[in-house]
């Protein structure tokens, strides 16, 4: 058989054909294994600006969902508020470091994001032949949150405004439209018990999404390659953390900056029952095919 | 037994219990009539401004599907798009007295719309106790629109921007929240085939709506009272009107004004086999209560 | 709006159906509570003869029935059966002030309970629009009964003859009815192992189905207007008793005489489980609806 | 083989078992045949009155349900109606040699059917292990009826008082006792528009809801052989009739006196669509079994 | 009435159909009971050779079928495989007076009961008017085996070959095929952990799916007449032995030889959950359907 | 954008990935668009002899079916029923150059299909990870057939013996299977009226299973690349022909000797209502998936 087989490899037709299947052959154990799975996206960075990767993002997701997967989507805000509220001539307020989300502020966020930001992914997933619903924290009770009131090095605790933090999941909304197949798009906005809408950072709201949804993922998309040893080099990007070991790395260095709260969500989503998290380069084409659906991935994945 | 009933409507404590009793009788086979029926209510005017009128409306909506009446509401924009207008300094365009709705406008009022009235009458319903989940026709390809085209008296068609008609509704997704008991909050926003959003009339989307439904009625609440032969006096108010006589109305101008497009979406929804269509007065407490429950109705109801 | 709402009240047409309006408001939250609970009902005294209060409680069903409650009627014999024995030249028997019931009686009985009341209500509900089946205990094994036997003064045991009590109910017939909308309307006749017939108290069979149904509501109507202070004076009458309190009030002479088995069957009622139960007062019209979707009530609620 | 069975078959022990396996054999087909069928019995004559033909004929119903037959029972008053008459001192009317039945008449019949022979049907049945419940044709609007009004020899229409004849049968309450296995014992009592309860012939009762249940049988116990050319000797029963013969076989006067009225009930539930009828001897014990599971059957069958 | 009786038993015509009537009345409960329940048969021995008792068997199964029995075959090799060894000239091998099953063997063994033998049931059934679906342990991983190892009289584990005990029964392929009425019919081939087939003895085969299925029934067919006393004298056959009592019988040398393991399939049977076994002669005529229907049965039953 | 791209493409890691990624977001729609669908595969030639390839179409089979196809195998006899006929000495015969199949030759046939072949096949998916169900066409009836007689050159019909034709296909067994997940694998034995089997060309016993299935595509795995303009070389391979160009290939001898049959019976299929038929080489490895799930394909498909 060897040398048929050898043959064929030099067969100019059939050499690629069979390089493809090997990918394929690779793939679909990992589609079996997803289908009916939920996989919680948070959208943002670089992914969710330029067309062309918007695009690419939303080309996989339906994919996605086409081949068995239950995706859920969270998406932050972008840039998009700032502009607004210049335009607006609100001015930003800050307490340690934090925006201050007084009224106004607060209404600018709820219109960007619902009004703007979340129809147009919604629009541009059914453009691509899915099945998208809009929903804010708001739409039947799904994000019950409280005011988020931070420590400040002072040791008081200070008031930022209407910025919430997520008290309490409640899946259903997303349960009845996964099994009619519509993939829900959700901006973080939650609700208090007063009926108070807060603004939420997004990364959380995906992690206690997919906690609440027992997602078999939960995928951050970063505008970096993973969690490097040396963030200059992408090549030391570590392919795999394991939960225990975070607090060292962050202790280390290693996880710094605006990583610290994704690892943290990721962390919280793995302890609410999430069986793997990855921080993920939105800029790479097809990067969530690639970590789903391949032997070696291309992120950081940080498990328990 | 006559004079133990008399006795008994003049027990001060017995009288007002018979009389409540009375009500409760009438409006039972109502109740039951509209079990598991479609009521499709138009949402605009003073009674989604003005706080009392609004707790109200949003109290009977939520007690009308606590007795099995599937709710779906639509809700217009009302004076806050105009104020957001003129805060970003956009200048109101208009062709042949309408609206010209260009790129910046229609930003406004998807941000106005879905980012911030229709989760203000989500979060109401959640408070008051109902479980609402807002959507806009971009939603699961609700409300697929075309542009609108309007004829100039010079019979020359005028392009007034981003204004859509509704070309079809996919009430899919409605289906889906009803058999799940949430009440379904819609803007008036549809999408065209290439995926751009449109601004539509959300008298004609409740009614093109409450047609794919084959709802049991359609309400427009309004600030007047009804049909009235003299509007200056509600007391000339005409309880019902046939499709067949609108237009000889019209023509005696008795139909006017803003009242034309209302009855209008009034003669297509009964033509797309709604059994019955309501112009109700929304400043009236309790008016959707009244005009389904009772035997008199308050309002001007238009049938086929 | 102060002045505006004013204006309405005083308006001739409006104001009266702003009251009925809210009459409405306060009735939907009790029938949604209701909505697919279970209410069972003694039916006997005034309200089973009288033509006029006959067709009101049978009217108050057929509504109850329509807004989606599980109406089971129980009733009782009345004066036709002294009627039938006195024609057939039957005397009765008494043992310590009991009647007792030899097999000629309880062949008269059996006929006038099933093969005349039974069979007059179920044939009124039907006319009215219900759908009702008749029942006796013996129908599919519904009142599993074992003989009754009193304990005389004396201490010793008599035999008062067919006269059973309520050993265990097997309501499977009635879940089955209840699923296709049906009303069960049932004499109160049980069965023993033997297959024997017996005759039961009605108050006892309503109270012991309550029970295996786990009803929301046991009502007994009767000729008071509820346990009052002063029996003679209705303003006098306690609204609410709970449980623990009533052998109190038997010993001091407020529950007294035939009231007490009355009592006695509420009792047993809640102790299976029965969220209420209450003694009202059938010559009043539409009562069943008045206590059950009004805020006040107008019997005496016995509650655990 | 041939003498190896031959030996068996002198077997002393085996030769009756394998007579036994032969009627097993044959009857398997049928009772598969009859599987989820529906029978319906019209049970009346000696075997509703001797105590050992009553527990024979119950049991083979609760048998014939136990292997899959839907049984519907359909009874008769027999002498019982008479015998109480007598006691309240009724004097029987007639118009041409039909009884006269008035309201007090009337009455004296329900209670014998609905208050007595009903139950005690019911009663044997459940003791025999079955589940049955007893229903009027007044349940659940069983068997709606119109007044019969008879024509005498001189053309005019007489009064018979409240005698019925069916107009139709609502077999609902029919399906939801069989889906749950309880066997409906009906009584030949039906109602009118009005709500008027009639008095109705059981053989046609059960003739019409054997139509209406598109039965598979419809078996009219009676006490003679079956159809005989001479009636004194059972020898010249014949076992099958096809519907077109039967007008002769009367004018023949082979079929006649009350035997007309039940082969009329025949060819009417035949024309409803019922398979077979069967004209059977209640007399015989198991006739039931015998007539629906061996090759030959025992009485006379009307066939279309 | 007891002279009417007497009378009709010397009827010539009635007195073989009541005697009729009485075997089916004695039926009808064991039909009943065995409705829905599962019995396994272990096919085998003159039973599947002899053309006539074949044709017997097999229509007897299909009646089972028909009244409700849930059938499942097991089926032996009989001397065909012996044949077709001697025709390919193999050699029997043995190691302690049991088989040496080699890879020709195994592969002689499965062609003819997966080739021949079972197909041929397969298609005598379906010809009979069943539905029958041929399997192996193979199939569905329906058995689960691992090699046998006996131990040699000197300790020693001999090595046998191919030949399989029972490790797991996986009965899904079984449910499925009895939820649509078809009847498996089983060859006693099993697969062991890496893929290898392995024979296995049937009667092995068949305890082990009726544990599996929790039958009602394990019958294993054989050609004698049950367990007697003295084997030379089929009147000393005992009807039902204790499983405790197995052991002394053995001892006692009156279960002896091939019967021991026919005695150990049945007691691993009834560990397993089997309600009842049997050890039938399946030479009889309808020996299933006297053994599962009549009170007295034919053959030895074996119970815990 | 575009020199990041360039980049990355650039990247050692990414740039294998992304071309991954390309082949994945080829395949997903394929995926997408075969759930649910049903695969016939007619397996035979070196893809079941040759172990390597043997274990890659059933890698492939497992797989197809894990992403949701509902895979059906038929499966050909190959080399090794010749092989036994020679063990045991049977010397073939012909007429017209077709085997004449007498019973001993047909009994061979059985055993090496049903006895080994298949179990191997079953075996193989098994162990692979899949859950097949071997039958023959026996089993539950599935290929009734009928008497194949060639007719000779002379005009006369022949008789090659127990060959036959499909007559109808009764694919109940398979649906039930594909219901709970099992892959059918069938030998090519069809049963004629009177329960006789008979032996059948498996191309078309697979291509009237495909029909009778409606399923999407019927596969013929064969020992060439498929239809070439010059069978010699392989790049002259016709990707597809509509089955009106059918019949002129054979004329002009592209198709040619054993494709015609193999051609024809894709037309029979796609005649039935199949929506593709494939000619594939089923030595290429991974031959099923790159036909299914890549743009190009690699062997012939006739579609009509």
């Amino acid at each position: 058989m060897g040398s048929a087989k050898e043959q064929q490899l030099e067969d100019p037709v059939l050499a690629p054909a069979i390089e493809r299947a090997r990918v394929l052959a690779e793939a679909l154990p990992y589609i079996q294994q997803f289908d009916n799975k939920t996989v919680v996206i948070k959208y943002g960075g670089h992914a969710m600006v330029k067309e062309e990767l918007k695009a690419g993002v939303i080309h996989d997701v339906v994919l996605m969902e086409s081949v068995g997967i239950r995706v859920v989507i969270v998406h932050g805000g972008g840039p998009e508020i700032t502009k607004l509220m210049k335009k607006l001539g609100i001015q930003p307020k800050f307490f340690e470091g934090q925006r201050v989300t007084d009224e106004e502020t607060l209404s600018v966020t709820q219109m960007v994001l619902d009004g703007k930001i979340n129809g147009e992914i919604v629009n541009g997933i059914n453009l691509a032949g899915g099945r998208a619903v809009g929903l804010s924290g708001k739409d039947a009770g799904l994000v019950l949150a409280k005011r988020f009131r931070p420590t400040g090095p002072d040791g008081k605790v200070g008031d930022i405004g209407y910025v919430g933090e997520v008290e309490r999941v409640n899946p259903e909304i997303l349960d009845v439209l996964d099994k009619h197949e519509f993939i829900p798009v959700i901006s973080p906005i939650g609700v208090d018990a007063d009926g108070q809408t807060l603004n939420i950072n997004a990364d959380t709201v995906a992690a206690e999404i997919a906690a609440a949804l027992k997602a078999a993922r939960l995928i951050l998309l970063t505008d970096v390659r993973g969690i490097c040893k040396n963030p200059a080099d992408p090549a030391t990007m570590i392919p795999t953390i394991r939960a225990a070991d975070c607090e060292a790395l962050i202790r280390d260095g290693i996880i710094s900056g605006g990583m610290i709260p994704k690892v943290r969500a990721c962390l919280e989503a793995l302890a609410g029952g999430v069986e793997k998290t990855h921080i993920l380069d939105g800029r790479i084409p097809h990067a969530l095919l690639l970590e789903l659906f391949t032997d070696t991935g291309i992120g950081t994945e940080i498990i328990s």
